[in-house]
């Protein structure tokens, strides 16, 4: 397998051709994003850490059934992945209220979502991913109101695989996004799972464990991904 | 039916008891708002033509099946309503991209919306009747899963008998939103339904005929909603 030119480089990852048109080469760079990318720096051991961390939720994920897009690691930052194309709606899950909900809704951080919500956000940096619906989806063209029915469906799945496995670890899994996409006419989980994405408390002291350690200038950004993981189970090696 | 205290004056009607506890005075008030209430003036004319505007819509609703809070008639800027439970929530339909759509999503004003779309808004002003949708209703105790999915049937058989009724006139109905309550366990379109709350467009010119014509500063707003009261058929007396 070979890895060809740069196809799509995002805020955390580049996207490479092989010479396999339905495989691509997913590689996780140490720039770190936040605020629709208005802050970017660089965190040592970043691409190496999210790439493993990635790798072993999509492996969980898999096994329990979770169709996926990813094959396998091929080094420390980067893993093979199957081509898909994109749906730019991101589906969000939450169990605890925090971030952008807290302050859309004028609720307090913490409180507990029962049941978990789901929402979809246009994946639209210069708008700053403003929140859609399946409605504003299906008629503007950004989804078919059946490919958001098994998002929704696989997203919820999702939360009952990791809600548990984390919390087995002492972790609340307090929300998180997935990106999905179409490969031969099926919808896959695409992009990457990692503490970029999700928002990760200690489940006893509640520190935070994810990136708000970064948009919040906390400091100990990479330690407390290392943490989560070596939690879980994951080898970095 | 006797005339009793106000209970709540929101910025262009004022509720007011009765002796019959099931029944409420909605009293309609010259106060044009905008912008969450942030610009307020005095429009001649204004309490009475959207009193009776609404009046004449509520009961072409009810003819066509709509359970309506509206009761009748009481003076020229005075009707008659059911005393409901309101549901902190606004229901939008569009059949065209116009407002606040546009602006969030950054598609072009007059884009047609094929199937209209529907979205639910949280009636807040503090915090600018942020987006949310039926998960997060139900989460947050805004509203039920059934009262919203019922919301959102009647909203849209409002569309199915207004988009014709203007359409006849000569007016696109752009959109419009409707609020809910609850009245002896059923759920009753409350509220009004006015060129306060939706948008109407000469069908030929395109010109506006709604309260956008207040936002914008283009004048002649009362006389607009005159001319498509007089169109539709309102007796204005």
């Amino acid at each position: 397998m070979e890895k060809r030119n740069e196809l799509y480089a995002g805020k955390a990852k580049s996207i490479f051709a092989t010479d396999d048109p339905d495989l691509l080469i997913m590689h996780f760079r140490d720039d770190t994003s936040a605020f629709d990318g208005q802050r970017v720096e660089q965190l040592a051991r970043k691409g190496m850490v999210n790439n493993k961390f990635n790798a072993f939720i999509m492996g969980k994920l898999r096994e329990a059934g979770v169709p996926v897009h990813f094959e396998r690691l091929l080094s420390d930052d980067e893993s093979l992945v199957k081509r898909l194309d994109m749906i730019p709606v991101e589906c969000v899950v939450r169990n605890v209220a925090a971030g952008g909900l807290c302050r859309r809704l004028g609720i307090e951080e913490g409180r507990d979502l029962n049941p978990p919500t789901f929402e979809l956000f246009l994946k639209n940096d210069a708008l700053h991913d403003p929140m859609i619906n399946e409605s504003l989806a299906d008629s503007l063209g950004y989804a078919t109101i059946e490919q958001l029915a098994t998002a929704k469906r696989l997203t919820f799945q999702v939360n009952d695989v990791l809600r548990q496995l984390f919390l087995d670890a002492g972790i609340l899994l307090v929300d998180y996004k997935l990106e999905f996409g179409v490969h031969k006419g099926e919808l896959l989980l695409g992009d990457e799972f990692s503490p970029d994405g999700c928002r990760l408390w200690d489940a006893n002291t509640r520190e935070k464990l994810d990136k708000d350690r970064f948009r919040q200038g906390l400091g100990g950004v990479i330690e407390a991904y290392e943490e989560v993981g070596r939690r879980i189970g994951v080898d970095f090696g």
